[in-house]
């Protein structure tokens, strides 16, 4: 069984209407109802964890009655899940919905099965329709199922002999303007960026994803500083245009379980090299970022620490993603190997 | 004026005859001499220092007056400078010789000027006849000739961390077989191979340059272990096809002067870490070879020690040549910026 053309443009049209839900917690999903005609009944969307699914928010919009014999085009798969909210599945079948299109199934233990529940009430479920496009606006919040906490890339900018400043200090700068620029970008791309007080007290960074004039990227990833001491009045974070967190740091992931409380899917961890470390070690990191200007320092200002690796037999072996060339600069993305 | 068919052939000729003689302290140089009729009456090249010059190796193997009038072809400039031999230019007038076609001009402050010094005579002279050839030819000894020294490489493995081994010191293989089928193949085209005894007594290598299958490539490095520890009877180095050279180390300008006595115009350091510090530190290093592997190490092994750089203005800027896949590993070839 495949979708109508009438189904299909539902489709597109309630992956515009999940982006209007936030990014958090909970997967952003849309829902048009259609009749059985092919038009428009009602459309919803979510707007996060505790308020009503996609399609619920959609059949609200109905008086009773009206639904019935109708298809519903849902984003995700309609859940089987009593949480804060009851199934999506039986409020379809008590609506009288005939017929469900989704994209995505629903990768939860707890809440799938709603295709099936359906299915088995005798209705018509057409699954994957826009499994790609789904798949696509789903892709963080699906990355942070699969890990069970926010997806963490951590980056760092080295000599080549992977130094992270010269023996004083000075480390401004070591990768070129290009290098610069490619970091803020994708920090923009992160829901939180998350930096050590070593680095806050001794570079004052803004914590800002910028573009390369200086202005802001619309999208700002919620500063968060790790670590006891203080941020001094002065400081430029106190000048981001979000609040920033402070977690004392003795419990990572702990730290991470309350950003992904917060909604946070992808977490970009600036550093310095002792926070890096300590997110390494902890096997806390899903991508790292390594930007190796050409250039040799030596000493003992080194851009990752101990790592706690004893034996060459206990290297953290990675697969290198990319490997690209920016200005003088180049940035290997790598990812850690998977046991074999 | 440009050469004729007959000198472009004998041209040709001259540069096989050049690779007669050894690579050393003296340039390689063919010589053909020519009658009037393009015939070859004699050929000669250089054997080294202290042996007669490539052209009056030709012209000894004729009869007093045969090469009156006749055409000398040879791959180098005619010398002007009374060594242990007289000026090359001198003998060809003596010989009679009218006409002389080189590729190369001599580069040297005290022999160059034998072009003039032929034309001031009345001799035809044609530069530049196979000049890129020759220059192919001659390159490393030119090098040699512009650094006042042999030219230097150093070559690491690191981790992407530049880690050089693991906290125990292990460290094979970080690198994979490309990468280490790599270094041997560059191995044989240098003419020394220099390994610290620490790596020595630590690693036991062999020192030699080794084909994927095991066998010995033709060329062999001349091995050189420095340092005053003593290499072990049973060590795996006295099994090197030619014997080693050992050297306390306390003066690296003077072990380089004295391999480019021995005829080496290009060196390979192979470390450790602590060797290959000191050639960067004193700046003796023309060209790096890091070879990064994807794994991260941590710890305090480092592939490169303390280089005596302060502050990041000190940092010494490389030149990318090159970044090579080499298997899962990358090889990034980069030579010292030249300074602004
Ligand atoms: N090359 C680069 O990419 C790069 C990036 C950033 C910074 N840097 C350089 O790095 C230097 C600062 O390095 P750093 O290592 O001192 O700074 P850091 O990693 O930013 O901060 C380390 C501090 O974070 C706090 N912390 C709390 N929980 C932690 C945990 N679980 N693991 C690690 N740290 C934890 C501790 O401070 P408390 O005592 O306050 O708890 C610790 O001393 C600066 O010179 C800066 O320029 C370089
Ligand atoms: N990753 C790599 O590419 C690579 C390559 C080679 C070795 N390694 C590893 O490196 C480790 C050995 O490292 P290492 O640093 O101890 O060995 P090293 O650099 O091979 O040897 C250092 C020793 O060389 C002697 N030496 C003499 N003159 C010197 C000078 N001017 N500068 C520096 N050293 C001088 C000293 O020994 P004396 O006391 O005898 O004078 C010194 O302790 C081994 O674990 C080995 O596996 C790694």
């Amino acid at each position: 069984m495949s979708a109508t053309a009438a189904e299909h443009d539902a489709m597109r049209r309630a992956f515009a209407l999940a982006l209007e839900g936030p990014r958090g917690l909970n997967p952003q999903v849309g829902a048009v109802i259609l009749s059985p005609a092919g038009d428009v009944l009602a459309e919803g969307w979510h707007r996060g964890a505790g308020t009503p699914h996609a399609e619920v928010d959609a059949l609200s919009k109905l008086t009773p009655d009206a639904a019935r014999g109708a298809t519903a085009v849902v984003t995700l798969e309609p859940c089987n899940h009593t949480g804060r909210t009851g199934p999506c599945a039986v409020a379809l079948l008590e609506a009288g919905i005939t017929r469900v299109v989704y994209a995505v199934s629903d990768p939860g233990d707890a809440s799938s099965g709603g295709a099936q529940r359906l299915r088995d009430a005798g209705v018509e479920v057409v699954a994957g329709e826009g499994l790609a496009e789904g798949e696509a606006l789903l892709a963080s919040w699906l990355d942070v199922q699969r890990l069970g906490r926010p997806h963490v890339t951590v980056k760092w900018a080295q000599s080549l002999d992977g130094r992270a400043a010269a023996s004083d200090g000075t480390s401004q700068w070591i990768t070129g303007p290009v290098a610069r620029a490619d970091v803020h970008r994708r920090r923009a791309e992160a829901d939180a960026i998350v930096a050590g007080t070593g680095t806050v007290l001794a570079d004052d960074p803004a914590l800002t994803a910028r573009r390369e004039d200086g202005s802001l990227y619309d999208d700002q990833p919620r500063p968060v500083v790790v670590g006891t001491r203080a941020v001094p009045q002065d400081a430029r974070l106190r000048q981001h245009p979000r609040p920033f967190m402070q977690d004392e740091g003795d419990d990572l992931p702990d730290l991470l379980d309350r950003l992904r409380e917060l909604g946070a899917h992808r977490v970009f961890v600036e550093g310095g090299p002792t926070l890096a470390s300590s997110f390494l070690r902890a096997g806390l990191v899903d991508e790292v970022l390594v930007y190796l200007a050409p250039t040799l320092l030596g000493g003992d200002k080194l851009a990752v620490g101990d790592l706690g690796i004893p034996t060459i037999a206990a290297q953290r072996r990675l697969d290198v993603r990319a490997i690209e060339r920016l200005g003088d600069d180049l940035l290997v993305v790598a990812t850690p190997k998977e046991a074999p």
